[in-house]
């Protein structure tokens, strides 16, 4: 299993994944989920991923060796293609060309073609836009009214996302909680695991790019975890008790 | 869908239930999923139920109406078995009734046989005990490491559990938790839906019962729903930015 989430914000961008894919609870391993596409000057992307780690590695090869244009015919990658929207479709386009090649065989093992991927991203002059393509290749967008996205073990982390992120929500106050959204989900689900991989964009500043690998020592995510342990139990204590129970 | 959560604390025990059923998305009911069975100064015992409605409701008849003992031939009912672990017995011996006459049509029809139960209570004089029944009639029972069950849609409102609920919760604060863990399902799964019927019961005191339906409209839930977003954005908010991102 998988958590990643993407927030698009008026102030940028933030996404952020697990790193642990396992094949049944006794094969775990560490893989980064989280892929960036950067041409200095020109445009930032990245994707994050979730499902069958086979689909979602050859996804990640085929957009950056290239598939040729449905209606052109000319070969774009991920570098090269001239908007985001093309960029999403690119990805579904590798997606659904992974499923002509593998999915009858995967069919017949009784394995499920089974992939999600966030596209987010901006090339220079354009808007910053975040993507979900599905395992069919169908995709949306993030918007106003729901700025972020999630794929993979999603419901753990969803409540506090719900109450607090909007597209005015600050860059520094959407990692806190993509963070804290992510700690609620290590703490129930064993198949999302650390280390995190994150990525920060400013909008319009295709180059202000922060990555930052938080192991299982980083020291800022445990003071996050453990001021918001505290802050939910204070919280509840402070609520007063209701007067139709008795003491 | 249906998210229900019953907390076995040391004090007593907390039971809380919503009251939507739904057959699609445009065929929407409210149903209690509690029921309680008292006997004055004898017994208290209490279900939640959660899955197809024509099975929990013929599950909690078959229980008052009473079904032999496998063994003595004796037939019991929940006001008569003489422990919460034959309480528990029995409920699993009337889904598996209730499996035997309309599970092969069910199956038949595509209909999945999905009902999941959960029984607390104390005969006077024994022990408060937490049961989760499943629909194989198999059961298990809530002990001191994880004090309380949850049936339904049971993600979104577990991270609070998780970090909050031991067995020296109190009641008071066990019914908070408990509220706090319905609201985050509430925000996040159409399918679950107010009112919410609770039921508090002292431990050693069969007849100190509290019930409380919590209606839209209830202020108690408002207060508690209102301080906890409120709390839970201050918390984020007062935890410090990471060095690692320029402001």
């Amino acid at each position: 299993m998988t958590y990643c989430v993407g927030l698009l914000l008026d102030e940028g961008l933030v996404m952020l994944g697990d790193t642990r894919t396992n094949a049944g609870f006794d094969n775990i391993s560490c893989f980064s989920k989280l892929q960036k596409f950067h041409v200095p000057g020109e445009r930032l992307m990245a994707t994050l991923t979730a499902g069958n780690l086979a689909i979602s590695q050859a996804v990640i090869n085929l957009i950056q060796d290239g598939l040729p244009d449905p209606e052109t015919g000319n070969v774009e990658t991920i570098y090269t293609v001239p908007t985001m929207f093309r960029a999403a479709a690119l990805v579904a386009e590798a997606v659904r060309r992974v499923h002509r090649t593998h999915g009858e065989a995967m069919k017949q093992q009784d394995v499920s073609f089974d992939v999600s991927i966030m596209l987010g991203g901006q090339i220079a002059g354009r808007t910053l836009r975040l993507f979900h393509i599905y395992a069919a290749g169908n995709f949306i967008e993030a918007t106003a009214d729901t700025p972020y996205l999630q794929i993979g073990e999603h419901k753990y982390g969803k409540p506090m996302l719900d109450r607090a992120v909007t597209r005015g929500t600050s860059l520094e106050e959407g990692v806190k909680l993509s963070l804290i959204s992510m700690d609620s989900t290590l703490r129930s689900n064993l198949s999302v695991g650390m280390p995190l991989d994150l990525l920060v964009y400013r909008n319009d500043s295709i180059d202000d790019i922060v990555e930052q690998r938080l192991d299982e020592d980083d020291a800022y995510f445990a003071m996050v975890r453990e001021r918001w342990s505290k802050a939910l139990v204070e919280a509840h204590q402070q609520i007063p008790a209701p007067d139709w129970l008795s003491p």
